[in-house]
């Protein structure tokens, strides 16, 4: 987290803000954030982010540095900044809880509020859900393609910044990854650490062999070795060496890495010779960028790989590194409180209007078979995704553990339809709107005709 | 910046420094950061991040609570984890300045140190570099694809990430951008920042004109009304009101915004009616999911475009979210302090052996011609590209401010061919590499076969 994240929004939230602060002080409004279109091969996204949603929210306040700064941009007049001085949040916020599943329009975070307080919170809200919602539907994804192999998180070299490598070490755990290679993240979040060895660690010895040695006699139990820097049939044939002299003096190798070159032939080559010297429980670990798809081919091709270490392809989500995330307006309400939903008609932008809720439907067998988006008063059975976490300001909410995230999607991924996890085909899962909100919409259409 | 950097790397790092810790105490190394491939679609990069990598090298220190939790591991020993407690770089550090442009398999990193102090840079230094340059570099192209005409960053909500959107703005200001909407990095790089407003707020009045109305008697002077919430036509005719209201109070409405449609049709038929109101200095500003290519349709088809506010695909360099940057060891000593140069064979993944320097040629008219890569200790006549940054552990270097790095980018990419800014045909600019370079190649390559 950076130590001051006051100022960490668009300026055209402060230039909006303070028109409310003159013109619309008393209203109160509702926004919706929520995934308008999915990326092309995504059927499903995994929320992520809500934790640092909460901690910006409950302590955002706006200090003398802060407000000298906008002071000096000659925009502002001095009682909005008197009333930013003394800014905190006083409103209402509903959100689903990380790990749920969820689809295209369904409102993930719901801030009810002063409007001129939630127009504050939307470029961090934005930045925050879509990154971290990202990494953790693009790992899902990767994970899902391995089954039930282990996934590593490779790719703190290739996330966007320091920070994002972070978030992106947290997001692939919820996910399903088993470990991650960032130390930092595996120390703020308790994700089990994991590394093999570098390229140039074999190059900086004369001898392949004499790095593997070195290796193995500081790490007996955990060496994983690199075989591929020089002739990879010759490295596999150094590791068995190796396995076996640690063998003798009664420790495992845990395992060897393959990086390059035709990992099908390779992979079953080293299991083959792996075993027939009786280090069967010698496991092979695949890396070199990895994706869902090319995973899916291996596995496919019955290649020998225990684990896939995956970097960049994750740690962006480099086939969609963003999402089309948004933060809409769906109710106002005058200076009486008197709510007034609203709606964006633009083509192919079109919100849906008032405070809504999502419940979710399962069959007699508990397995998921559809969404309905609601308005809030209306009282379904099913499940209601929305919950309330933050309420006239205060934190109502206690996260779950990462543990429990974790556990908690990977439960709730095994009750979706099959069809939900193809890697290509895109699935529409059913999310139905009620017959009440459609109504709604229709009334609207024809009184926003006339704000012209 | 993160509070604490320190444990910011793949646990590898410290696997392998305590191997070196046993094994190459005494050794050195030189290894280079480079970009092996470049993007499909990338003839030019441009080298930024370099003032957060020496912040992090001069500062890097592992205090009690790292070491503790390291100790927790149960992989470290005792002795490795005393050296690491009294870490500080020792090395030195040579560097291509901020805002270089450079080109594949040139080094714009190099790192001769202790080896065991060299390997524990890797990581962080990968992940800095990559996001800068690649933001830079894709910000260039969006800059030079405008002609002239502004380009606003608006990248914050989509970035991965607060800390990326920093590093975003500040990279796409050396790029050239005119300004962002990020409040943190205008207030922290000086970047001046930029802002309109969003169809929320137009949205949350009764009337259009009410909300335009509302925001120019706010900043009169300041005012960039978005008129395409409901039909954009309408709003143009009610931007011209709003223009030609301040106008007889003495203010020039500052522009118009136009986020969706036929940018061109609209932008030609905005600037006829604001003309012939007698508005001509009113200027107009295009956004909506922009891009290098969509920003030259549009000046192709003469859209009548002064700005452009470009978000995700800048601040995401969303058709190539990473660089193949890599940090790879080129010569290692041993206890004796003798180099020995060294080389990775893998196919399609040779790296370049031994201590460079890259030089850049002009022809008399002062236009880069040729980059030549040569040893270290050859001396040529071009300009050499990287300068020593660290010596012995200290900064020895200046970083120049982010207004000269910006303008001594702007006037380096002037002496470039012109081939060089097609956006979607590769130009290889000439890298040539020297003749004692490729003959030490030559000589490597026999001898790497012995090691296994």
């Amino acid at each position: 987290m950076l130590a001051n994240q006051s100022l960490l929004l668009d300026l055209y939230e402060l230039t909006m803000a303070q028109c409310y602060f003159f013109y619309k002080r008393e209203s109160y409004a509702t926004f919706d954030l929520f995934v308008r279109d999915f990326p092309a091969r995504r059927s499903y996204l995994v929320a992520a982010g809500l934790g640092d949603i909460l901690d910006f929210v409950t302590n955002l306040r706006f200090g003398s540095e802060d407000i000298r700064f906008l002071e000096g941009l000659h925009k502002f007049k001095p009682e909005f900044l008197d009333w930013l001085r003394n800014f905190k949040f006083s409103g209402d916020i509903w959100a689903m809880p990380e790990g749920t599943v969820f689809f295209p329009n369904e409102p993930i975070i719901r801030v009810t509020a002063p409007l001129i307080e939630a127009q504050l919170l939307e470029s961090f809200f934005l930045n925050t859900i879509n990154l971290q919602t990202m990494i953790a539907s693009k790992a899902a994804r990767i994970v899902s393609a391995a089954q039930g192999r282990q996934v590593f998180d490779f790719s703190f070299r290739r996330t966007h910044g320091p920070e994002a490598g972070l978030k992106v070490a947290r997001a692939c755990y919820i996910a399903g990854c088993a470990a991650t290679s960032n130390v930092l993240a595996s120390k703020l979040y308790g994700i089990p650490a994991v590394g093999t060895m570098a390229h140039s660690f074999v190059m900086s010895f004369s001898k392949e062999l004499a790095s593997f040695d070195a290796y193995a006699n500081n790490f007996p139990d955990q060496t994983i070795l690199l075989v591929d820097t020089y002739d990879t049939y010759k490295g596999i044939f150094n590791a068995i060496k190796v396995g076996l002299s640690l063998q003798k003096k009664g420790f495992q190798l845990k395992g060897i890495r393959l990086d390059s070159g035709d990992i099908v032939r390779l992979s079953k080559f080293a299991r083959k010779k792996l075993d027939a010297a009786g280090l069967h429980y010698v496991k092979i670990v695949a890396s070199g960028n990895l994706d869902e798809f090319k995973i899916a081919e291996l596995i496919n091709h019955k290649a020998q790989v225990d684990s896939f270490g995956v970097g960049t392809n994750m740690g962006t989500s480099s086939d969609a590194p963003c999402l089309d995330v948004i933060y809409k307006l769906c109710e106002v309400s005058d200076a009486n409180k008197n709510f007034l939903p609203t709606m964006k008609l633009s083509k192919g932008k079109v919100t849906f209007p008032g405070r809504k809720q999502v419940y979710r439907f399962r069959d007699k067998q508990g397995r998921f078979i559809k969404d309905i988006l609601v308005l809030e008063r209306e009282q379904l059975k099913g499940e209601p995704l929305l919950i309330k976490v933050v309420e006239k300001g205060r934190l109502i909410y206690s996260p779950l553990s990462l543990a429990d995230i974790r556990q908690k999607l990977n439960a709730s991924l095994a009750n979706f339809p099959k069809e939900l996890f193809s890697l290509s085909a895109r699935y529409n899962y059913p999310v139905l709107i009620s017959s009440r909100l459609k109504g709604l919409m229709q009334n609207l259409i024809g009184q926003l005709a006339k704000r012209q």
